[in-house]
């Protein structure tokens, strides 16, 4: 395996210069000018794994390509066999005028480099591309099968990777999914991500007057639908900050000590907090710290509120309709079916019958948890450790990645989350960039992973 | 007076005519285009004075001119001075596609005369001119001095009269104001509204964090301002349906027997109301009929909501900020100053520290309520009764007509509000229309009315 990590070190310079060919494709898929720009990219990436020894695809979908790659099989062989998911398209560069250079045009300052997609994942998933390349130049044995499977629409909702997945379910079966797609906290805090939140989404609307009606002429004979939109609203959530929904915690898996250690060891504090979000006070339910309340419990969040005249000045109204637009996140083991039908039931058993109420069930997703202590976590702990230096820190982050779901549910395969973007890397943002000794450290960590994965 | 009704009698038709060549200039106040010819409207109408024997100008503001004319004083006599208040400017009669025929050709059907302006407000103002006319030519005499002070800017705020009324308050000077430019419940049920209510208007901002946020990366740590606006607001009401602003009801006049029994007149019924208005089933405050609910109760209204993502599907954000504009509607003697400053007390006291609460105050009127047992409302519901031949009732409106506070501030002048038009007129929407029968009754009523106040 030495042999292998020194390739790695040796060929650093040259890795870079094929990340920024790779970061020069403006590969954003939500913009249909950019589908050439896509399609370029994948030959780009299907070439290049060709190159390093992997046989490679550009596999067409109803929307933009999926690029399949191999590492060679030995004929008869039974080894595990592992997925590599990542994604070569990016996100809207705009608004131009913010970048300090050019989005496609990657620029290195440091030991960072600035480029649309850097961080955001063509710098992730090539750094496991390295690590195969590193094995297969150096004759490092490569103990796991593996295919990396490169979409092209992740920043536009993944819409064909589900039936991609189900239409090559038995050549992708696997045991086990390694994503490079999230972030680490700090360098000297390589993380697994084993836990995310799942979500399901509501609208809800109250009906009052069929039209909007003057308030000096109707008011106070007949209920106003924002007043009892805010009073149905605010029965959802206690002054402790739970959700009074009730059975909405049933069956909530509660923090294991590990658990709770490992979030204690984040580095993000609670006045830094409060500070990097503006807010005048931090509010959460009780019992938890800020890093526990926003990584790993559930909410019921209101996303926008709409009601009656919203223009300058004043209009004397009482509005005929008012509308929330509601997100609750979940958490193991709450189904978002169960909750969807617990909060619908509350909500119409708390309606008054002055409104009519109307439910509009949104998208749905469940939440993702990677036992800490199984095997393939310890696996990915070690190669953490070995990789960077540092014990590695386990992660629980709030937001949902719906194609983790897609793995299990399609494929039955768990995911190991392992990401190497930092907390400033401003994905989504303009300046994005990639920390280049993070490159580095992930592909020896790709390296030692397969090690790892194969011995347990 | 006989004399001077019976030619009221023989002269109706001309009056009609009259009427239709007033409603003939679009004097759209609202509508810059339309600027000569509310000036040529108001010179007619001053010209119209001149020819049945009052003296008339047309007083320049700094927007549309405000006609003023006069009965003949005779010299050294101290008789009751009163003022005659309307407005020859319109709405705006747009959309024109539901107009049955165009809004400013008059057009007569049965006893209905329809045209943008007949009953809001020229109808209503003329049929005191005429009345005025019938005793000047049949040497009639007129008990009392008046002054007609008919605007043209009622429809977009009434701007220029204020500091009309205060440039020529010695000269308007007067005992009371007499105003035709409300409602009338049936046709035999002639109306003097002796109460008006007031408001004061708010606009409140809840601040959370200093943009919106990722509810996935953060939600559950943070405050929502859009929950905590809902859960501020709900608290502002009962399910009683009264205003929870401590001090809020304090100095409420109760209802009168004799009010109470008013109310119970009125024909519309709450089945008819809750239908009219579609609502799934009537709420207001506890204790009180709809009518005086909506007539004669305060409210705390929410006019509208507006707070992070309104578009199409789900947005999984943390608003940044969420707001409400809110109005209450007062009554006697609620003074709008005391109530905006409950109310902000109120909001402060309950806002929670995990948002900051930004107040900006808007405009605030006061009720009015004119004593229906004193002598000149006494003597108005005498006038009603013989003009009509029915007993009139007593209203109490929930809208606010800020002039005749300003009556009340700066001439000293209570109003008597008398209205010619029936609850089917259109003010305000395509089609509207004026009574025949309600322009000439309300002739009738002038004349007597002059004499029962002068009488008093």
């Amino acid at each position: 395996m030495q042999t292998a990590l020194d390739y790695l070190k040796h060929n650093q310079r040259r890795f870079v210069a094929e990340l920024c060919d790779y970061l020069r494709f403006p590969s954003v898929s939500a913009q249909a000018p950019h589908k050439p720009d896509l399609l370029a990219c994948a030959d780009w990436l299907a070439n290049h794994c060709q190159k390093i020894g992997l046989t490679a695809e550009v596999c067409p979908t109803a929307g933009h390509p999926i690029v399949v790659a191999r590492t060679p099989r030995t004929p008869g062989a039974r080894r595990p066999h592992y997925l590599v998911y990542g994604h070569y398209d990016v996100q809207p560069p705009e608004p131009f005028e913010l970048w300090k250079s050019p989005p496609f045009e990657p620029r290195l300052e440091g030991r960072e480099l600035f480029s649309r997609g850097s961080a955001d994942n063509k710098g992730q998933h090539l750094a496991h591309l390295k690590a195969v390349e590193a094995c297969l130049r150096t004759g490092t044995e490569l103990p796991c099968d593996l295919t990396f499977v490169i979409e092209g629409e992740e920043e536009v909702g993944s819409q064909n990777l589900t039936p991609f997945l189900k239409a090559h379910r038995a050549a992708l079966q696997c045991d086990g999914v390694v994503i490079s797609d999230t972030g680490m906290p700090r360098k000297d805090l390589p993380a697994l991500t084993c836990g995310l939140r799942g979500i399901v989404a509501f609208e809800i609307v109250l009906h009052g007057p069929a039209r909007d009606l003057h308030s000096g002429i109707f008011g106070g004979a007949v209920d106003n639908p924002a007043m009892a939109l805010a009073q149905l609203l605010a029965q959802m959530r206690g002054p402790d900050g739970r959700v009074t929904v009730p059975g909405f915690y049933d069956g909530v898996v509660p923090f294991s000590v590990l658990e709770r250690k490992q979030f204690a060891r984040l580095p993000l504090k609670e006045a830094e907090l409060k500070k990097l979000l503006g807010v005048p006070k931090l509010f959460g339910e009780r019992g938890f710290t800020a890093t526990e309340q926003r990584g790993a419990r559930p909410t019921f969040e209101i996303n926008g509120l709409t009601s009656g005249y919203q223009g300058e000045g004043s209009k004397t109204i009482i509005p005929s309709w008012a509308r929330a637009k509601i997100t609750c996140r979940l958490v193991p083991d709450q189904k978002p079916e169960r909750i969807r039908k617990l909060v619908i039931q509350h909500l119409k058993k708390l309606c008054p019958p002055s409104v009519r109420l109307e439910i509009e069930a949104g998208h749905g997703a469940e939440a993702y948890l990677l036992d800490p202590t199984s095997a393939p976590a310890q696996a990915a702990l070690r190669a953490l450790k070995t990789a960077f230096g540092h014990e590695p820190v386990l992660l629980r982050e709030g937001g949902s990645i719906p194609i983790v779901n897609d793995f299990k549910r399609i494929l039955g395969a768990d995911s190991l989350l392992l990401g190497l973007a930092l907390p400033d890397c401003d994905a989504h943002s303009p300046n994005e960039k990639f920390d280049l000794d993070c490159f580095a450290k992930g592909q020896r960590m790709s390296v030692c992973l397969w090690q790892e994965l194969a011995a347990i």
